[in-house]
């Protein structure tokens, strides 16, 4: 067994689309973004169906950005943080397409791509679209409190990003930017049961698979122009930067987080940064595509990370199990 | 676009292995399962608690069954009925495997199958495990009442399947009982919104990939010697059967549903019969399995399906979607 494969074919990215919430859009990468939403509730009645409306929105404006019709489509690879993954669910009563389900908590984009490289460069696809959302409101209300009732926040919280995001990979030649490898991780646990600290939970995990995936590949770290992770936040990242160090890996400059980067954490008041199975997605669908499309960016090594808790493992007095996948990308 | 794949590669059963609850085990296929628990908390202090232990044992005696270790197994493709598939991360823990989480509801095993059927013939992984569970316990609790409520149950419910059980799919030729295609099936929702009447919701999703794999393929269903629902009940596969024989499809004595085989309906006192993402599996691992390895079955077609709802969802006033995978198998 090994947790790396390499793509044998050619598989590329065709064009990505993100939608942002309100707060998401006024952080560093507002201009990044291909939409901005004015409010988080859409004129729903409940922030659940205001998700459901974004994922709905992102892929139906995949399809008109890139001129596709569902036809052209040969499966979606769709998940998000909410139970049984319904707004995924709910926005695929719209589409005509073949539907996989997928949950890695905030690693689902990641297994998504992987699950869709690996589907196109088999044989079996030629266009397939990875989705996924999140919503600040639906995951409080899910995972902590409501958001009526103001509870405070602990020093080490994330902030959900709100958003939608979709790529659609495609088999061929033609693309700038590849997937040229993947590297499945394996559900860590070090025993964490803060809930409020999903830095520290999902860390291992991160360390995991980037440690297999430089061990595997022979690659250093300086392979990559850059590399992301997830969600960890800027507590959870400067804790793996010094674990990494540790290794002997060093990764100062190369190294940066999905979560970290989405906000301006003075000044937007979201503690450790953002999470959420939105928040790689649309930090890597608006962001870092288009660094790699202007040549900035020639190689990444993409890896987002999740924390496997429900609303009622840590009640049970369950640890946080963490998983992350990576995915490198390059310019060819 | 099409829905149905062919497997462009050699991918059979190494080996099944099927844990049931003891009331799976008084019902009509009782020999068929490898094990049968005495009861359904299994020591532990929860159901939840023991439903992840089914999962972990599952895959532990799939591996010493098959004298292969956590070495030999390229991916795990795993899910179940609990919010953010908690059996699945729970019980992957023990297992330095990587893991690929997918959620389509009780059709998730089929979704496993397809999946891990990909990644073989694409030439990224020799060896898969496909596994999920339920538990009639959790899900109750969980979708419902707690069991302690002792709410009175309505005519067209169906009882959750407590067990758990895995395939292990591998590449090559040795194996007697291969995959050959499959039909990915989309979200159908007809409007249903009685979450008691999962048969109705379902029923629609399965119409949907049933008569698109038989149009794609261009074969009819006697081409098969048997085909299998994932968990319609009783009730649910009437209506498939009548609906299916006005659109010119004829399944008499050809078909079954693994939510009816798998319990004695009158003297279990199960409602429409069984249902939840062990339900099918548990029925394939262990019988359908075994008519294929003996012969008496040459061509299965097995079509598990899903019902897309959560806790949530109905209380939200929305209806409840559907879907439905199908995976064709031949004896070779």
């Amino acid at each position: 067994m090994k947790h790396t494969i390499y793509f044998n074919g050619d598989v590329g990215i065709k064009d990505t689309f993100t939608i942002a919430g309100p707060k998401e859009g006024e952080g560093p990468l507002a201009n990044y973004f291909h939409n901005v939403l004015r409010d988080d509730i859409l004129g729903q009645k409940s922030h659940e169906k205001a998700e459901i409306l974004m994922m709905k929105s992102a892929i139906k404006n995949i399809l008109n950005r890139t001129d596709y019709t569902t036809e052209d489509i040969d499966c979606v690879f769709a998940g998000d943080l909410l139970d049984e993954i319904t707004s995924s669910n709910f926005a695929m009563r719209e589409f005509p397409i073949p539907f996989i389900g997928l949950f890695n908590a905030c690693a689902t984009f990641c297994s998504a791509l992987i699950m869709g490289a690996i589907m196109i460069t088999g044989g079996y696809a030629k266009r397939v679209i990875c989705a996924t959302s999140s919503h600040f409101g639906t995951v409080e209300r899910q995972y902590r409190y409501p958001l009526e009732l103001g509870a405070q926040r602990t020093p080490l919280n994330q902030w959900t990003v709100t958003g939608a995001g979709c790529t659609l990979l495609e088999g061929g030649e033609d693309h700038r930017v590849k997937l040229t490898a993947a590297t499945i991780g394996k559900v860590v646990d070090y025993g964490v049961t803060d809930s409020n600290d999903m830095g520290a939970a999902m860390t291992p995990a991160a360390m995991d698979t980037w440690i297999t995936h430089f061990t595997e590949t022979g690659r250093k770290p300086s392979y990559y122009d850059a590399i992301y992770t997830g969600d960890l936040g800027h507590a959870g990242s400067r804790l793996l930067k010094k674990l990494m160090l540790k290794e002997g890996y060093d990764l100062e400059g190369i190294y940066d987080d999905c979560g970290a980067l989405i906000f301006n954490r003075e000044a937007q008041k979201v503690g450790q940064g953002g999470s959420g199975t939105g928040c790689s997605n649309l930090v890597f669908n608006s962001y870092i595509y288009s660094q790699m499309m202007s040549g900035r960016l020639k190689r990444v090594l993409f890896v987002p990370t999740g924390a496997l808790l429900s609303r009622i493992t840590p009640l049970q007095g369950e640890s946080i199990p963490g998983i992350a996948h990576a995915v490198a990308l390059e310019v060819k």
